[in-house]
């Protein structure tokens, strides 16, 4: 039987330094380009690149019946879409294949000179594009902590959280055609702001804009209308999760956002890393999320471990001065699963289709120093954040830069999500 | 100078019914297939489709430089998005020719047997598809009967319009994935749905499944992200108007909506009609909407007559019995114009893409027998809806098919939009 690729005891003959996000037990997907060659899917390792459409036309995926008579080609676009509706069989052959040419004990690769060179690429000379074309986006509300901060400032501390939300996963669309891939700067938004104490709404720049950090889970494979997804089967349908930045303008949704949800607060830009890592490779990292009470309805209700402790850190840069993280959780606290959401979507026949982002909604852990969102972290502006230059911070200014980081790690592996980074440019 | 394919003294050499809904002034573009041909586009006339890839092969466009290298294939394709990309140029140039190919006076067509065989297809032999790939679908609420009456329902008769509603276009992302053409069946969604004197939420089939009437217009031109659309230029985006239904699911919306909007409620499918009439061809119909008050912030502010006289009406036939026609209203009567909703939506960088939907939100007369809604029509249940069998309905019933129809009528001509069509399913 073949050695599982997330085998701790797995190395590669490539040097890897220990703290790189991409250890050979990652190995996550995304696409990029260069000005010779692209756009290819790619796998990372390291500090390189592994093109999956050089490595095909070295023939090293042809006896993958997997791929039926989709490569090369497959490995030749611009999305990872077409490769995600090949199903888990592909997924998994296409990384337990990458994750043996890259062992140290195998030649095949190894020792074919011309093959090395141009089958893998230093990251730094290529330009990593948006893994996914979103066919569709939803974005979650899902952690607790999130859900009774917002509902403390906004509405009524003693019943901050709504009557629905333990019952469901509350979540709402959002808007594809603005989902760009991280180093993507981000125009502050225009819109209409209208403070308590005015008396009619203005338009201008948007004098409170946020970030929010969140994990995005990518669907492999669709589903048809009409249809469901038993909780059971959820898992089978998720290809990978990325970091996810989705940027929020605070004063025009206070002011949009009754009844029909946020809308222009947040369609300005959302940010994706580039690098899906796959839900194979973070198998080792499951843990069981919080109890959920009350128990929710059968066609939710799970038991064992459907959360993935993954460490998240947000930095920001300003336009002038060092780095200051700013904040560090976990998205093992998530009250809803990954699976719970995926099931509930569906659970009205919604179809589910291959490249459909979802998004965790903010994540924010029980603790000040733990709270996703500037909106949680200054307390609605009340305890301004000090950076590290000396500033503080009640919401973004022009020229900061937001970086998201996340890892997991057990038994001496890290698996690392790479970062979603954008830096806020003034108004147009 | 070329006669406008709008003016009122152009007749076909193609024998058409006075009440057709394509006459030659009109011209809507879809996407149609056979057993033996397609997907391609085709232009409605009459009882019939002109092929426009057939046409193209035929060598009819080849002289439009509008259209470049594209053609043929750009005729060949499963949904307008391609033929949308090329701009207002190319789609006024095509529509413009096929109006003088189909002229009673001009025998181009007309007198080559083996081209009008293969060009003209009768409707009732083919199969429409849905016209557009939604890239992206956005719903408005821009009825002021509308939410004035849901407003009342749900809120307080005494301040049923929220305080934001007369200053912007309130609107919310939908899923595109869900979006299907007219004549396709959708299934009673099951969901949570918790009636106030009910301790805890349920799941099950929707006991308050309604439509709603809406008009959806197609964006043909794209904008880049970060960019706006002055309120002058909107129209410029707009390819044209198709009828639109957005099933809801009341009880399911009413649980779930707070704090982020309508999500399960509605994306379970919404029905498009097949063709999309152009706003090129609406031109004649053009009246004012109604007054403003208070007058929208500048950037919303337009002057002249950018709404659109378009009677609607809603059909609904139950499993067994006639057809009942159970409201009559018009799109003339929306607050906020298509205009302002797309400057409105790009007016904080949000991105366009060819292909995006805007649908309008539920069209609502003053009047008992002029709303858009069942929940509407038959007062959230308290008045229910007598039918032309002797039954009533509060909410849809599984077997009913409702039908919406829409057209706009002047100087003796009349342009209309088909139907768009579906029948509830049971819940699965």
């Amino acid at each position: 039987m073949a050695t599982s690729p997330n085998s701790p005891t797995l190395r590669s003959w490539i040097d890897i330094r220990p703290e790189s996000d991409f250890p050979i037990q990652n190995l996550p997907f995304g696409v990029f380009e260069t000005d010779e060659r692209g756009p290819h899917l790619g796998v990372a390792i390291g500090g390189y690149v592994f093109d999956l459409y050089a490595a095909s036309q070295f023939g090293f995926f042809e006896d993958l019946e997997e791929l039926g008579d989709t490569q090369p080609k497959v490995f030749r676009r611009r999305s990872l879409n077409a490769f995600l509706r090949l199903g888990r069989p592909a997924w998994r052959a296409v990384r337990q294949r990458v994750s043996e040419l890259l062992r140290h004990d195998e030649p095949r690769l190894r020792d074919n000179e011309l093959a090395v060179r141009d089958c893998l690429l230093r990251q730094t000379d290529v330009r990593m594009l948006r893994p996914v074309k979103p066919a569709n986006y939803t974005d979650f509300y899902s952690s607790i902590e999130h859900a009774t901060n917002v509902g403390t400032m906004f509405r009524d501390p003693a019943n901050a959280l709504l009557p629905n939300w333990r019952h469901l996963p509350i979540g709402y669309h959002g808007r594809t055609s603005s989902i760009v891939v991280s180093g993507t700067s981000i125009h502050r938004p225009n819109g209409q702001r209208k403070a308590p104490d005015e008396a009619a709404p203005t338009f201008g720049p948007s004098r409170q804009l946020d970030f929010e950090l969140e994990m995005a889970f990518v669907v492999g494979t669709g589903t048809a209308l009409g249809s469901t997804v038993s909780i059971d089967a959820a898992e089978d349908h998720i290809f990978g999760l990325c970091l996810f930045n989705d940027w929020s303008a605070r004063d025009l949704q206070s002011w949009e956002y009754v009844p029909l949800g946020p809308f222009l607060a947040k369609n300005f830009g959302s940010s994706i890393a580039p690098w899906v890592v796959t839900l194979d490779a973070l198998e080792p990292f499951r843990l069981a999320g919080p109890t959920q009470e009350p128990t929710p309805l059968p066609y939710l209700a799970q038991t064992g471990a459907h959360n993935f402790d993954v460490h998240l850190e947000i930095a920001l840069t300003p336009a002038e001065g060092p780095e200051t993280t700013i904040s560090r959780t976990n998205f093992g606290l998530m009250y809803w699963s990954m699976a719970q959401q995926l099931t509930h979507h569906a659970s009205n026949g919604c179809n589910l289709e291959a490249g459909d982002l979802y998004a965790s909604g903010t994540i924010s852990g029980p603790t000040p120093d733990s709270l996703g969102s500037m909106l949680e972290l200054a307390w609605r502006g009340t305890r301004p954040l000090p950076l590290a230059d000396g500033s503080e911070r009640k919401f973004l200014l022009d020229g900061d830069t937001v970086i998201m980081r996340g890892y997991a790690e057990k038994e001496g592996v890290r698996i690392g999500f790479g970062e979603v980074r954008g830096t806020v440019l003034p108004a147009i």
